[in-house]
């Protein structure tokens, strides 16, 4: 396991400054050793434009390979990927998933499969009915699993000077989406994410977030939001969308418009049907 | 951006170690070069036991800094999360998931939420009706943020030497968790994560994963699983269990038996009633 690097000044200020990087004003006191790590974790921002350069050979395999090493609900690894490179395939789901530019710029897509086909095939296998994998906690289970592996192959990918950005959209068509991946019942993608060389003209910034105290609770959840701390966070994104040449929208309004009514899920709200379609029975 | 470092020798072989570990027969060529935090992702391995000292100071805060840097879908941050250290409130915890030793001896339990009460609040605020937040796409929405966020302290712990175990069983009894943490409607535990120093004397060996094949698939998705490879797996875990002293069994027949019937999920199968009587309208 490698070691923490030991706390030198130049390492606790280089901390200090992707602190108030990540949070502008208020960033949290957090004195814990400096690591190359958590350098490229606080570091993060999306790179939604690439250079059309290929990936380093061995890239795909390397980056897969943090994505196995993440935990995994009792060693079931409930997913899958599919890595699409093929500028055909990349482009009609990039028409399935918005439209969306970056996937067509991007030299890989990856999408990330709730996997459930691989266990009920196992238990076929075994005569075995598989009936768990009818609930609504298997889905999750499959989804989750998904998640955590495709986050360590952001971190591997940032340490890398890659960039990556994920594409939630991908559910907007999910069942065109399987269609396109070929991809077997009990199956899903639950998001994409753009793996490629972000093109430095075209460079993004690290994208401020809410105050700690709005998300990190002690002992027991406290407010669901407090008033001022929103208030901070709006002031800290208009900075941020001033910075970026981006329209000025405070972020509490961005959240009611993005979550307010049923058509501004663009077809997400159908999920269930879609997934009930998919094989899923979510019991 | 931390740039990755030259390919040495040294560090070629130390990826190619890392591989095999984590993979035993045939890992995949990742020719890419060798990072520090890939190495404590590849390196990853689940901590059961836990030496009782208290985490450094501010190490908390880092690692909840470290979760809000991953990506969250349009930036909605539809997760909080609960830090629990008083070791009455563990043990109450401990006791409804499972009961979980490791929750006791950890000194620090991160119970991650899936929040959509903070946006309900926030489209209240707007007098927006939130018609959004009803359907199973924006839960998920939530869940998977919390998973991405999560991952992201797990790769900070592991850089800085400590330890992590995620807890699914947090979601046996998801009613009587929220009562504990005190948690608002249209909130849930998706899941915990214990934090601590690993004890030496007790500690776990990096489990090997799937083959490459059998998760990564080219453009289209191929077989669910190739019985060859499921073979070689079950023969690469057996070696583990092995070396472990852990019972003998093809991994095959623990997911055949874990997914295999209802009673299997312990209580996981009540998900549905039990999400809806917490707020998610779940449509």
């Amino acid at each position: 396991m490698p070691q923490a690097a030991e706390v030198r000044a130049t390492d606790a200020d280089r901390l200090a400054a992707l602190l108030r990087q990540r949070y502008r004003s208020d960033p949290p006191a957090a004195g814990a050793p400096w690591s190359e790590a958590i350098d490229a974790i606080l570091d993060h921002r999306s790179a939604r434009a690439y250079l059309p350069d290929a990936l380093p050979e061995g890239t795909l395999e390397l980056l897969i390979a943090a994505a196995q090493s993440a935990p995994t609900s009792s060693n079931l690894q409930a997913w899958s990927v599919v890595a699409v490179a093929d500028p055909a395939r990349k482009a009609r789901l990039a028409e399935l998933a918005g439209p969306n530019k970056q996937i067509n710029e991007a030299p890989l897509l990856l999408v990330w499969i709730a996997d459930l086909a691989r266990a009920r095939a196992i238990a076929a296998h075994y005569d075995a009915p598989g009936d768990g994998l009818d609930y609504i906690e298997s889905f999750l289970l499959a989804a989750l699993d998904a998640a955590l592996a495709a986050q360590n192959a952001v971190v591997a990918a940032d340490s890398l000077g890659l960039g990556t950005c994920y594409i939630g959209a991908i559910r907007n068509h999910p069942e065109a989406v399987a269609a396109e991946l070929g991809l077997p019942p009990e199956s899903v993608a639950v998001f994409g994410l753009t793996v490629g060389h972000p093109d430095p003209a075209r460079a993004s910034d690290v994208k401020p977030r809410l105050p700690q105290s709005t998300v990190l609770h002690r002992e027991r959840y406290g407010a669901a939001a407090e008033p001022h701390e929103l208030a901070a966070y709006n002031r800290a994104l208009r900075d941020f969308q001033a910075e970026q040449n981006m329209p000025l929208t405070d972020w509490t309004e961005q959240v009611s418009r993005r979550i307010g009514t049923t058509p501004a899920l663009k077809g997400r709200e159908q999920l269930t049907g879609v997934l009930r379609r998919l094989g899923f029975k979510l019991l």
